[in-house]
């Protein structure tokens, strides 16, 4: 229980997702197994953003709710721990939504329009001139998110770090403006291992591509997706010489084989030939079995009762909202908004 | 009283002002007295606009906290009653910023570029490619505050018109989202007596001008005002025969002067020629002393006790905040933002 009352020098973590869907693989190795490390050295904040995931999915509202407690269940399934995490959901918070109205006045549309992240995803999203304004505006949205809970660190992919400068500048612009310093700087961290890709061999582990194997996975879902895992496409013959690069099968081999001394061996192998697919699928399929066999009967246990899972939502968005709230208050005071 | 107790057919109206300066004739003329007029027959929200006062007074920030006082004095000094209009400060009401953190979702950039309040504002401002985002997206806030309070009635001038029509977009493609009928459109009202010139004959009377006349002015600064009036400039002598267009003597007159009998022969004399301006703006000093005499009186007895204003404030916008929080929990409930 240390991280919930920790010192004024234990540094502050904001994290979280978007429900739009099931947490998978690529999830875990981004950032969940970071997560559950980070727990006992940050006070850490994770994030349900389905206030964020409205943005570019008002045509589908239900997807939202009913995801929030799937990304919960996928929480709790893989440890991260409700007594040393503090998990929230972001609608619940509305003095996000405060900060973020004050933090547009610190932002200029030029800024918001150059932001390169903020460009990259108008562009992946097709919204091209029919950007919604609540989507050119959530760094600002963002800025709140971290500055509410004073954070200090912020995992990120690299492709992020844009948003992250533009939090400090807000911050910077906001204590320049007010004469204090109420908001707090922070820093971006990049995990080591980055993005996993597709078993189809594309970059990304995405739902809307089709190419994931989901925390809650069976083990036939499991087999069967390792069954399509993308390998090397010119390694036909079991005698051939086969490519570790691209080779989705030893992308994730890197990923969650802890026996790094037999998968040197088996790369080596491989790369001489006389070694089949077939067997280095069957090393990943046993790897994965073994490390999804654990989350899947937690997720299972939890799934039994959604009243506890809310329950522990509940208690977490309280716990937030008081830091939430505390920051706001100093804001509005600040920005002279007070009078009672 | 029995405007907080109305049937559900009393229509709802949302008005109020930005408060960085204090209100002079012109607000007057535009739209305190028709304030005056409404609170018998329609359910009247007046609003403190100090948030969205910010979005161009970052700079300086406490202008706005001072002036939230001095603008309610001059409600209260005009007769607007806090027992039948309900005064609210809009950034005590955090409900207003979250509708507006979802109505950004409903609208697009480039609808918003499209505004012609907009635009206009811009240019005005001296923004042009330095726009705060806060001012962008404006309209979202506006729309917020209207439909929070499910007003059916919104006094604007002409120049706003494509603000009601923007927020009634929003109203209805929230509503069709959800399949709900929640939200309300809103109707405009543009008061018959528009804009009032300022003192000097420029087309508005604004403080930044430097050419009001404020509620709150003594009575010699009503009579140094009054000798400032812009008039004709080629009635130079008594006899000449003088104008009537862009006469701000008698555009003040046309405003204010109730023996309307009186006024038309004083206009047809200074037409032929033969009455000098110093009898113009004698009649004109006497009913402007006549008009701001009491409320100045009322003014000044309200300002000896602020914690008296203060209450009103607080008690107002604790009756405004419940009606905007049902609203938004509707809406909260309506985008399945909902769990505990």
């Amino acid at each position: 229980m240390s991280s919930q009352n920790p010192s004024a020098s234990t540094p502050i973590i904001l994290t979280g997702d978007r429900p739009t869907g099931p947490l998978h693989l690529g999830h875990f190795v981004g950032s969940l197994r970071n997560r559950v490390a980070y727990q006992d050295t940050y006070r850490q904040f994770v994030m349900l953003a389905d206030a964020q995931a409205l943005t570019d999915n008002m045509d589908d509202i239900g997807k939202v709710h009913r995801n929030v407690v799937e990304v919960a269940l996928d929480y709790l399934a893989v440890g991260i721990d409700p007594a040393r995490t503090t998990i929230l959901i972001q609608s619940q918070i509305p003095e996000l939504t405060e900060l973020t109205f004050y933090y547009l006045n610190l932002v200029t549309v030029a800024r918001l329009e150059r932001n390169p992240t903020v460009k990259q995803e108008i562009i992946l999203r097709g919204f091209e001139r029919d950007i919604p304004a609540g989507f050119l505006t959530y760094p600002a949205s963002q800025a709140a998110d971290i500055t509410a809970f004073k954070a200090t660190v912020v995992p990120v992919g690299d492709d992020q770090i844009p948003m992250i400068e533009q939090c400090n500048e807000i911050v910077r612009k906001f204590n320049r403006n007010v004469g204090q310093e109420i908001l707090v700087e922070c820093k971006a961290i990049v995990p080591e291992v980055g993005r996993l890709p597709g078993i189809d061999g594309r970059a990304k582990m995405s739902k809307s591509l089709g190419n994931t194997i989901n925390l809650g996975a069976s083990a036939d879902e499991i087999r069967a997706a390792v069954k399509q895992v993308y390998t090397d496409p010119l390694h036909l013959k079991v005698a051939d010489p086969g490519h570790l690069e691209g080779n989705v099968a030893f992308i994730y081999l890197d990923a969650f084989d802890t026996d790094k001394a037999g998968l040197a061996e088996m790369k080596a192998h491989y790369t001489r030939g006389g070694l089949g697919d077939s067997v280095v699928k069957k090393r990943l399929e046993g790897i994965l079995q073994e490390l999804l066999e654990p989350i899947r009967a937690r997720r299972e246990e939890f799934a039994k009762d959604r009243g506890q899972v809310l329950q522990i939502l509940k208690e977490g968005t309280m716990r937030a909202r008081e830091v939430a709230a505390a920051t706001t208050d100093e804001v509005r005071k600040a920005l002279g908004l007070s009078y009672f």
